[in-house]
């Protein structure tokens, strides 16, 4: 399976112009849309929220991760296999607290020739991608060894979702004992929704293992005032 | 076919979190969105609006609803035969409307271990209809004869499109000549929007068969302020 | 493959309708949503837009296109095969940029009955895509030598993306060695955003042949007060 995780949005043509490269070369493979919201243009917080979400998905596929404020530029295409899984995407952080493990080997991608300077999405990463997916090594593929990684403070704002349901960047048990403090003081925590008061605040594990600031039927994001980015007091 | 029929938004990780466990699963399954914009938190609405639409798919489908406020509680989790049909979702009124055949088998499904339980919807809903899908009685499904039915009063706001078309829960033999008429007098009828001057509010039998509210290139919930849930008056 | 390509946004039923309407004809065809956000009511521009994204599709594609204010009017839905591609939509303007190769067919698709006269996307035009896509020529179709052909002004406002980014019409050799001046001033060209300052509006040849208006991290549709259909002076 191919997963897309992008900063694209769901306007405009980009996200079915990389589906139609992956369907050009093969039309076995199913396409699954992870998520194409992450926080635009921020890598580091794109990537710990794919860190996250990875060890749920399924073994033996390929991850397309486009957050790339600096296509056409001198950053890298790179592709790496890591636990069993694929990733291809910019070296520019996002992969990097994927390739942590001992099982990894990291390629350097070729830019084909008459790729847009402006979609890589389209032009390099799906097409390796699909490559990849049918058990092909993309043409031009170069062993690596150093990338960029860089300093990820997971004591943040990661992504806010549409119900204004804050993720950080930490686990459970990043916490030791202690609760996320946004305004200051310790959160209640519990296990589910709907057995907190309507309103509210209160942190969870979400089910990908994230430490998240809720409101039940409420926005927490708007209760704190908080964007992505932003620094969790602990308490 | 598997379809999806949720209040998740596009935004976020969630519906393709569920399409990846789908995919885990069967890889030769179509998966179809049917909609995820679903109004949040209202499963009795979400019902109405599902039971609309349902006649025109496919049979031999599975649809997996999910509009689940109470997701980890003590709700059950169902699993439904109606019509050549399958249904999965939560026991909270949402599929109650599809369930009134004579062709009629119910079952409570069992939540995994280590299923999240702030997400039932790729941890139990989406797992039993991939199995489903390819012919799979999901483990531990007990069958049960009792289920929540929700008092569904029709003549309501049901959903609100983007375009601000109102849809209610009525189909046209429910008005016995009657028309809507939100603002005190009876709107006209139509079949279609261009045999309207732009800017008149009309009713019509939507492609769903419901009755549905419209102003032509404008907004029917603009203009008549209203939301889903409210009642609507015939004269 | 088949790719859609309408007006309709993602929320509501209706794109998930045409797909369960093509599910129902055919599992092994992938579907692929080249975009849901074209300009609504549009067709003149939405169709200068499909005839730039098209020619970096695969060959052997059936496009479904879908911008129909007209529906259930008088308007013919066609059907065309133009240089190896199939494409099928509504006789309002939408497919003429696409209807000018040598190679080309054309023909009239009946309407089957029972077909809701609002919803002609489920119920005319992915069938006989679905029909198309798996080699069966839709039945009722006819052979017609006219279509509408609308003028097209390319100097103009063609889409605006989510970002803010601002397509035209044009393509970089319609310029002739002038620029885009939406201010009354040449902007600077550019291949890449990454080799621009924040907050700088340039114009580039963008990814699908376009010449496009941007500004580096910022809206150039904010920054120029740019909308769909305004002109775009050269200079």
């Amino acid at each position: 399976m191919i997963l897309l995780f992008t900063d694209f949005g769901w306007q405009g043509p980009y996200v079915g112009q990389m589906k139609a490269a992956i369907a050009a070369r093969t039309t076995t493979v199913p396409v699954v849309d992870l998520m194409h919201d992450t926080p635009a243009f921020r890598p580091v917080e794109a990537g710990l929220l794919l860190a996250a979400l990875t060890p749920r998905l399924p073994r033996r596929s390929v991850t397309v991760a486009v957050v790339d404020p600096g296509v056409g530029g001198e950053r890298r295409a790179l592709m790496a296999r890591s636990r069993g899984r694929w990733f291809v995407g910019p070296d520019n952080g996002l992969l990097a607290p994927l390739l942590e493990a001992d099982d990894l080997h990291v390629w350097s991608l070729a830019v084909p020739d008459g790729a847009a300077p402006t979609f890589h999405g389209r032009d390099v990463f799906a097409p390796a991608a699909a490559e990849l997916a049918i058990g092909h090594m993309p043409t031009g593929a170069t062993g690596v060894t150093d990338w960029v990684r860089p300093k990820a403070d997971r004591q943040r704002v990661i992504y806010i979702d549409a119900f204004g349901n804050v993720m950080t960047g930490l686990r459970e048990q990043d916490l030791s004992g202690r609760a996320p403090a946004p305004a200051g003081t310790a959160l209640p925590g519990a296990r589910t929704f709907c057995d907190q008061p309507p309103g509210t605040p209160f942190w969870y594990p979400n089910s990908s293992g994230l430490v998240e600031i809720a409101v039940n039927q409420g926005s927490a994001a708007e209760h704190f005032r908080l964007a992505v980015g932003d620094p969790i007091p602990l308490a």
